[in-house]
């Protein structure tokens, strides 16, 4: 069972903008990254080629940035799961600039995603997490939620 | 005085992803792009020329995602000023898809900017936002917030 | 029988990069965004629901960059089809930023398309471009290629 | 001296677009991460910090598109020096899909960047390359380029 996962990113020129920051949108991006890796770490890929087709779109997401990120710096992404319900889950995300002694946390990130088969008519029903993927993942301790 | 302002986006095709709707991080890029046009509707840029010059980093953002938006929807983003702090500026925002009948609220942002200096070494620092600013602008009626 | 398209953009600050101009991978999405216009004052969308559904995979893509564009430059992309052939279309962009005095080419573009089907087995395959479509598509005059 | 660098990465999600493949756009934002790494083998970064400012705008790029890319694919981008001019260098780049038996071609990039210096003004001036940057790179072989 697992609760975490780590990604180590170098900041890309295309990820900033002309303030010369990482555009905060990026962040969403860099939180997904994680996401898929720690499905990849458990043996699935969250594009799913079983039929009917499972997907997990995002019903909430939030960020505080606390600092900015720019080019080239490394930023560390640490998923912690938060909540799992039979349908959804929730992750918190911490952004760690590693390049800074000590390192340093830039931002905090939260996402829910909830769980959903692709109807032939192209529509997404909110479906249980299938036992397989959910047996897998357990909730982070509180002490590393706080 | 103004506390709204909306604009109208086809959704173009490099905004989806391949699960076949607009990637959940662009929303964040239609949030700014509506906040940047409500400046310009005051008569000011987010991008101002004085110096030292003025920044407008985000400090919070987050979206409640109802339904998914495809390609060529027609998407209103509604911009809400929700609070005016002496140095911070938050905004909600109404995203409605206009191609269905009755329109569609498909999600719900928020966002919290923070007026700062952009010094020399580069850093960022709050500062008040400029009285010339603050005055064009108002925290929406109540109602129009819930 | 149609031939061009233009399509006005105010640059987006998130379109922007950290040498403060808008990222040279951008201007790639402007054709695009061009393209899929072009096809809409047709009458037709690039994304087709007949069965099998038709694509327009990119083939070939180039730009030339002659002048930077900035945050809130008005750009106008002019599509030119210079090329028709059963299964491909080629277009020539240029881009021209409004807010200058005259108005400034700032770009040269190309993109070679192919007409495909996209197989059940998730394959794509090239098809000669359906008739009703090539009946409303001419290549434009000489001299406005040049 | 160097005239070459290899970088591989892992398709993310939302580089992909509702077609089921990574965008066409997406392909010169690899291309400019493989630039920026073999910068950094050499020693150097393209942000640079001394004074007046050095950059390296693109003035051409372009690429051939042989097969798409799909989400978790593991792509090479190699890069080539192909010419080097007292203000100008150019690369050719190709893209290989290494999650294929025999690893596949996908995709051949081309860009020619000049290196200017930032004017106080905001204006870019061509400007020599650096000796110190010049003196660690060469042309590759041409069989390489062929």
């Amino acid at each position: 069972m697992a609760y975490e996962f780590k990604v180590v990113r170098s900041v890309e020129f295309h990820e900033t903008d002309m303030a010369g920051i990482v555009h905060y949108s990026n962040f969403f991006r860099y939180m997904e990254v994680a996401e898929h890796g720690f499905f990849r770490s458990l043996g699935f890929s969250v594009v799913d080629h079983t039929q009917p087709r499972i997907g997990w779109p995002r019903v909430h997401a939030a960020c505080d940035y606390l600092q900015p990120l720019r080019f080239e710096d490394q930023v560390e992404i640490h998923l912690l799961v938060s909540e799992m319900k039979s349908k959804a889950l929730s992750y918190v995300f911490r952004f760690r600039k590693l390049n800074a002694a000590p390192p340093l946390e830039v931002a905090r990130g939260k996402l829910t995603v909830v769980c959903v088969t692709h109807e032939t008519d192209g529509k997404m029903k909110a479906t249980p997490i299938p036992k397989v993927v959910a047996d897998k993942i357990e909730v982070a301790p509180a002490d590393l939620l706080k």
